[in-house]
């Protein structure tokens, strides 16, 4: 993992491809990395979709490694979303595959003629790049079943039919251990970027390729056996996520009051328990499916599953809490067959489920269609897929949607829509979406944790105290996290149990022969935003940008009946270190 | 002209209507008015179509006098297109009526039910407001043919049906003396604003009402007889614009290769003679319109004309240079009677000709037609009105309709498109563009004057030096301008003859019983924009939102092969005083 593959599709003669060392960005991994490439190499100023912009695809300090749960991918560019700095991650085989071949990053840069498309392969041979336009238009599974021959030791980085329209909401998918292309780099439109550059796939071949091997082996084993008894000892990524995915979320988020319904209009939705983590793995086992299963190799979570139809075929991987809510209560949606299949949709197509989910709310809102109509939601999302005038507003995101229609009523932060959390009774995500230079995203600095599951301590969701100070040090903690390849589901171990935290840095120390200390990985989080907020203040972001709508300020929540009344200077203190 | 009329569509048994004093705005008129109210009244940060914001519409102070070319009426708000202030301007009957009716301001605000639809009549006695649900989806012709007999002495400001959907390029229509709704506050969206307080229409019925008086009669009516002579005796308000409308720019900008071409991809357009100044009036008078003639009583300029078909019949009125070019070279089309078809539609439904046109521009470089399409072009614009899918995408204007199709060329400057004149070719009004508080707008400091007319002195519009200093002075002096009611384009004889200035100063001051002087009049046009800048960075703006899109700075524009290479230290100077 010591260098970078540059792929430059404007070079006068064709596409070339570069091996360099890694240079300035020797030592960093994942988010650090991409941030830091960006920020340096990428003009603030410039459009997401034109020449200047680049798209970065890292894996973390640990992937590759028999380190557990460190499959996680970066994939970093200026945002078509929310025209900020943008780091999406992801799951899938791709982190660990790409750092076994050897690369901390795969820059793609430079001018696409608009025309050509084209398959990138990287092996243990090196990289080759080839016109590929027979693949115009594929969606994602059109795309495995096509290619899934060269990756089974591997993985595939895609795009579906989103993505190549560059459609601000569209992903880069990664397969899974499966071969399936189930996990995405998902936020941001980071597939548009990835679109512009005219590279419809990479497949990595990880075929004669080995696990990297740490510096020091047996503190490396060690640090490892370590933090792989502290996520199992831990009640979250011990028994919860594994029995119940991370849609063990639903309930606790519809008792809390905070799980946005109908558009983010009230903070329960009385069809929650059938659409909850619960009820969704006995139906996953009863039809023949799994409940407990990791996204890629090496994962000892195993937070994900498989959704299988009546008839016992394969449907998706388990939808996520996130798709579950985006697709189901925020739009009034109660059938967990339509939200694996709109997950389907989402996957095949190339688009974030969040956002698409947030998005058809917003319709919803504008009267396109009733809450509650799933036939219709999958409408919807199909328009998308086959690009209709209607399917580019929708895949334009929330924001877009809402200009569309004429509505104020968008929950979007930086033009990036809101997860399954509602700020105004989660005070404490509500300062993350706020404030992360990602734009509202809820892993920026999970709060949830310590507001509702008591993680890490415990601030009261509907108060404004505290949640400031509670989102600092956790969009901290994530950025750091978001480096090594971790999942960061580990962070409710790592929160909870001071040796399961000391654990993952004798897994950095171990494999690198470092001497890190926990100061240092604070430190790394905040030279990381330090890095983000540089890029988006060029980019002409100011505090006004680290705000909610307006109407989350003047619109009260049932069933608490609160606003989002953290104090603006309160906001503003979260990077002030 | 002593009161405000504030019309509060939010009240909670139904909109009331409140005469009050002008208190803190004793004084100001026009964009004066409406920039002080807007950001003193409306939160920056709230959402254009929300509840909080206002839609000012203000005659000028000179409007309703006897004054020449007085009938100019500023509409503000924030903008739903730049997410900033806007004062949109508009001639038509509008500002004298309102003026004469005594009121210095309407304003509409708080928040809309979102179903009922009004209509608000205003007359000698006050103003009334009834629900009109009849009239949802009506387009402006629609309701000139059912109102017009209730204003044959006043004027109608009306949405169409673009501003009803709330879009974000949708215009105010202002009737002109044939009682046409063929003038407009065109840009920024001020439509949607009135379209999101539920107001379909307001009648100006003047009857009964009469001229101001000045307090000193014969000072004024010395003066006026002074500005009178002065607009004859200058080339281009006593001939040029008499004789060929605002179109007689059309070969000036083409040999200047100025003029934007292709969606501003070249400065030339090999057809331009098919569509200039002087073919249109020859064909208008071949086929019994008119090529001189005024937008409002008392209009001694007489820019405007009347288009009339091959067989006689009323197209629309004169299209402006600006709308001959945006439906005509930059969409690479040359026939008039289509762009006179296409100005038609978009007074009809209620739409900006220079965003439409810009919009189409973008829409043929993104492929959805080719370049020259008129027909093409005309059906798009029928989307619009009629709310399709894609009617709504590009009725968002161009930088939603890039957005949407994924490509970076959009010539527009905070969200709004650019006009007639390619800022590489004539940097002066690039700087205007750039950094107007209004987005790309070239009203707002018309430096093409002297660019190109060299009138007001003589700035060689391919390079970068003094165009700073050319704006800033420009986007004063228009600022105070815009607020007296005068036509803009008295400011080709005030910039060039001293006693024209001179002799505007003596209006004010008989009209009003003060001493203004000429510095007097700056400090008014810098107050103005300090309101206006105030609100903007109270928005969220900075001086990466005073920049023209990245491409202007890479690609060069043949003829001259130029880029825009005005320093960004020359922009971020403007405001400096």
């Amino acid at each position: 993992m010591d260098k970078i593959l540059r792929i430059n599709v404007g070079a006068p003669g064709g596409p070339t491809l570069t091996e360099e060392s890694c240079g300035d960005y020797a030592g960093l991994g994942g988010r650090a990395l991409t941030s830091a490439l960006v920020n340096k190499e990428v003009p603030a100023d410039c459009h997401p979709l034109g020449p200047e912009n680049k798209l970065v695809i890292a894996p973390g300090l640990l992937s590759g490694t028999a380190a557990v749960t460190s499959g996680r991918l970066s994939v970093g560019c200026k945002s078509p979303l929310t025209g900020g700095i943008k780091e999406a991650n992801s799951g899938g085989q791709g982190a660990q595959i790409l750092a076994r071949l050897g690369y901390a990053a795969i820059v793609l840069e430079g001018e696409w003629d608009g025309e050509t498309l084209y398959k990138v392969v990287v092996n243990k041979d090196g990289a080759t790049i080839e016109k590929a336009n027979d693949l115009k238009m594929m969606t994602n599974y059109q795309l495995m079943e096509k290619f899934q021959d060269l990756y089974t030791k591997g993985a595939m980085l895609s795009i579906g039919t989103a993505g190549e329209m560059r459609l601000s909401n569209s992903t880069i998918a990664v397969t899974d251990k499966e071969q399936r292309p189930t996990r995405h780099a998902g936020r941001g439109g980071v597939g548009a970027v990835m679109g512009s550059k005219g590279i419809k796939v990479i497949i990595l071949d990880g075929d004669g390729t080995k696990m990297r091997e740490p510096k020091n082996k047996e503190a490396f084993s060690d640090a490892n056996k370590r933090f792989n008894q502290g996520l199992k000892d831990h009640a979250v990524t011990g028994q919860g996520l594994p029995t119940y995915g991370t849609n063990v979320l639903t309930n606790l988020l519809n008792e809390a009051g905070g799980y946005p319904t109908y558009n983010f209009k009230q903070g329960n939705f009385p069809d929650a328990e059938k659409i909850s983590g619960e009820t969704q793995a006995e139906l996953e086992i009863a039809r023949g499916g799994k409940a407990t299963h990791g996204c890629h190799r090496g994962c000892s979570i195993q937070c994900s599953g498989t959704f299988l139809d009546k008839d016992g075929n394969y449907v998706t991987k388990q939808p996520e809490y996130e798709t579950v809510w985006s697709h189901g209560g925020n739009c009034g949606i109660c059938d967990l067959d339509a939200i694996a299949k709109l997950d389907f949709l989402d996957d095949d197509f190339g688009l974030d489920t969040i956002e698409m989910g947030v998005t058809i709310g917003v319709a919803m809102e504008a009267g396109l269609l009733k809450f509650g109509d799933a036939e219709g939601a999958i409408n919807l999302v199909k328009e998308v897929g086959s690009g209709t005038p209607l399917g580019r507003i929708l895949g334009s995101g929330a924001a877009t949607t809402a200009r569309a229609y004429g509505i104020e009523k968008a929950p979007v932060v930086k033009g990036q829509g809101m997860p399954a959390y509602d700020p105004r009774a989660v005070k404490g995500i509500g300062v993350t979406y706020a404030t992360s230079p990602m734009g509202a995203d809820h892993t920026a600095g999970y709060a949830v944790a310590t507001n509702i599951l008591k993680v890490g301590g415990d601030v009261d969701p509907l108060s404004p105290e505290g949640q400031a100070e509670l989102s600092k040090n956790l969009q901290i903690a994530t950025a750091s996290v978001d480096s090594t390849g971790m999942c960061l589901f580990i962070a409710f171990a790592v929160l909870d149990q001071p040796e399961t935290f000391q654990a993952l840095i004798d897994l950095l120390n171990g494999f690198y022969g470092l001497e890190l200390t926990a100061d240092d990985v604070v430190a790394l989080g905040k030279s990381i935003l330090d890095n983000e907020r540089d890029f988006n203040a060029r980019a002409g972001f100011t505090a006004e940008d680290d705000r909610l709508p307006r109407y989350f300020k003047r619109d009260k929540l049932p069933p608490h009946d609160v606003t989002f009344d953290v104090p603006d200077e309160d906001l503003d203190k979260v990077f002030q270190w």
